[in-house]
């Protein structure tokens, strides 16, 4: 009978970045899971083995006090971290959902196994959190869970709704080698803008230049952003896609053109901080000046993820398969790498979108 | 033969603000002004004694070298400066303009007299930046540099087109007594809103809750916008109409409610200082957290000033005239305050929409 390890909320750290040494985050192995029984009825038990786990930068604005509000639920104290994965059905007493199906789930706990209710099951499919896998262009795993998934549908949502690009304007991107970034760059290539990017290492660099055809770009960590804009993009620049708030965005402010709209995605220089402790913004009246836009957003509202999602899974799904999109994805191995690989999103040691495959790579089928 | 006083832009202030005393703007008389020859073909001579001139705080965006670019045009060095306000034709040689004709114009001179040729006339009149003041409410005339004015305007436009207002929802409108704030208020009053507003005076405090009838509001110089806006909207904020910048948009942005609306419609903090020298802002981490929109405008956009003219005029001046709306005007008396003017925009020395009544009170006819 095979064992079932988990990654479990074991305490609270201070801004939300778990140190794996401290025990934010423990992996535990919760002991012999039965596979010899069938789910209750009308339920599922799932492997996750092999399968796939998403890491998202915003995972650690969930290991915090219940007590303190933010737009997503806090994790549960001893409870096992959850997020958006792909899994295999092994033993299934639901009639839509065979042994060997893979399923998209937005809600899986980082285990090696789990089971679902019937109840559990139908609410979390009456809410598109729960679907089969669909893979017509027999595409690798992760894709779903980057440019295919949130990430994607994030990248491509914004850029039509808040950023409205137009042929030959001058979009930039920071974070442009991240999961989102790479998307939201060769999507405006493919709509005629030009597209710059910055990235914190040369390697990012010559990545975002040299395969995704990004026509510029910058180590903001070697040049500041200013300067780089000055140079890279004298004309100005009509759409910024932030990433990470900070002093890269107040560079954008001042190089932004009158009527520029600033995609507000993140701002990972401002997470983990109490808030009003990020990098303070002095250029905030180029708002006023040059008529800018910012606006945040989530994936989620209506006027996002649900009005693109079905053009997005097309559209996408047909570019990685002729290989006119490319996308990065970072692998950490097993879920014993899952809180480095957390860490990694915020200190640039991850390149490009992030997942765990659980097991690490013996447990592929 | 009356001579002729004009303000003239004589040198650079630093920073945008004259000082009296040290002649950034000098108060000539350009001398004899003949009103025994007519005005040449087609053209008009106007008499801008005893009507009005309008005040307003971008006025100081002028009062620099040429060659900084921004989104108005500098003055000219040694020649008048120029704003909205109203004339009365005293010779015509146009046919549709006869002696006594009260004009609006986007584009008067700090003058007692000036002339205009057909050409200018012509252009002026297909810009929309000239025409003839209709008064069918037979309102004071300032009320058409205020309320029915630009300010107005777009006080109007911006409420509707980027806060969105929804009755029942609560509004935060900075420099509340002010031109602009004013009037948001009252719209937003008539439209089921929850009003507040920010003052820097006692006096205006008192004015706007007791005489315009806002549910509540707060000195910012005797409180903390932080504290008073916890005080008084524990709920938070679902707009913001900023006037000011700083730490007052500072504060709203941390008050905001998810989906919040900031009209970013001026930064007073931020004015007549170096880019980047304004108050810094440290909480835009909420407009991702929260799914905020920020948005810069300017009245002249064919989304605001254009689309809401004529509903504008007709709804405030119904209004107005009726006694249901009301508006506070700071009259100026003669050419000679109109330095002092422009600087009290900046210290709170002016209470409501600033005017600068030519020639004085002993103008009036």
């Amino acid at each position: 009978m095979p064992t079932n390890k988990t990654l479990l909320f074991t305490s609270i750290p201070p801004n939300g970045l778990p140190n794996p040494a401290a025990g934010h985050l423990t992996l535990t192995d919760l002991g012999p899971f039965d596979l010899s029984t069938p789910p209750p009825p009308g339920g599922l038990t799932l492997s996750i083995l092999a399968p796939y786990l998403s890491l998202d930068p915003f995972l650690t604005d969930k290991l915090r006090d219940a007590s303190i509000p933010s737009y997503v639920p806090a994790y549960t104290l001893g409870a096992p971290i959850t997020n958006a994965g792909i899994a295999r059905v092994i033993l299934s007493s639901h009639p839509s959902f065979p042994p060997s199906t893979l399923l998209l789930a937005d809600d899986l706990p980082f285990a090696e196994y789990t089971t679902l209710t019937a109840s559990a099951i139908a609410s979390q499919l009456a809410s598109s959190t729960l679907q089969p896998l669909l893979n017509p262009h027999r595409l690798p795993l992760p894709l779903f869970l980057g440019p295919l998934g949130m990430p994607g549908l994030t990248a491509y949502s914004s850029l039509q709704e808040i950023a409205r690009p137009r042929a030959g304007e001058t979009i930039f991107i920071s974070s442009a080698a991240g999961a989102v970034g790479q998307i939201v760059g060769q999507l405006a290539l493919r709509l005629g803008l030009r597209v710059l990017g910055s990235v914190g290492t040369d390697a990012k660099l010559d990545y975002i230049t040299s395969e995704l055809g990004f026509h510029s770009g910058f180590n903001y960590r070697t040049e500041p952003a200013g300067a780089a804009l000055a140079r890279l993009a004298p004309e100005g620049v009509d759409i910024y896609f932030d990433n990470v708030g900070g002093a890269q965005l107040d560079a954008a402010l001042a190089a932004m053109r009158v009527g520029g709209r600033v995609v507000a995605c993140g701002m990972i220089t401002a997470y983990n901080k109490p808030l009003g402790e990020g990098e303070p913004i002095r250029n905030l009246l180029c708002v006023v000046d040059k008529r800018l836009v910012i606006r945040g957003f989530i994936v989620f509202d209506e006027d996002f993820g649900p009005k693109y999602r079905v053009e997005h899974q097309e559209k996408v799904g047909a570019w990685l398969a002729e290989g006119s999109m490319k996308a990065r994805i970072h692998v950490v191995e097993g879920l014993e790498g899952a809180v480095k690989g957390l860490v990694e999103m915020f200190d640039g040691g991850n390149f490009g979108k992030a997942v765990v495959r659980v097991g690490g790579r013996e447990g592929d089928s």
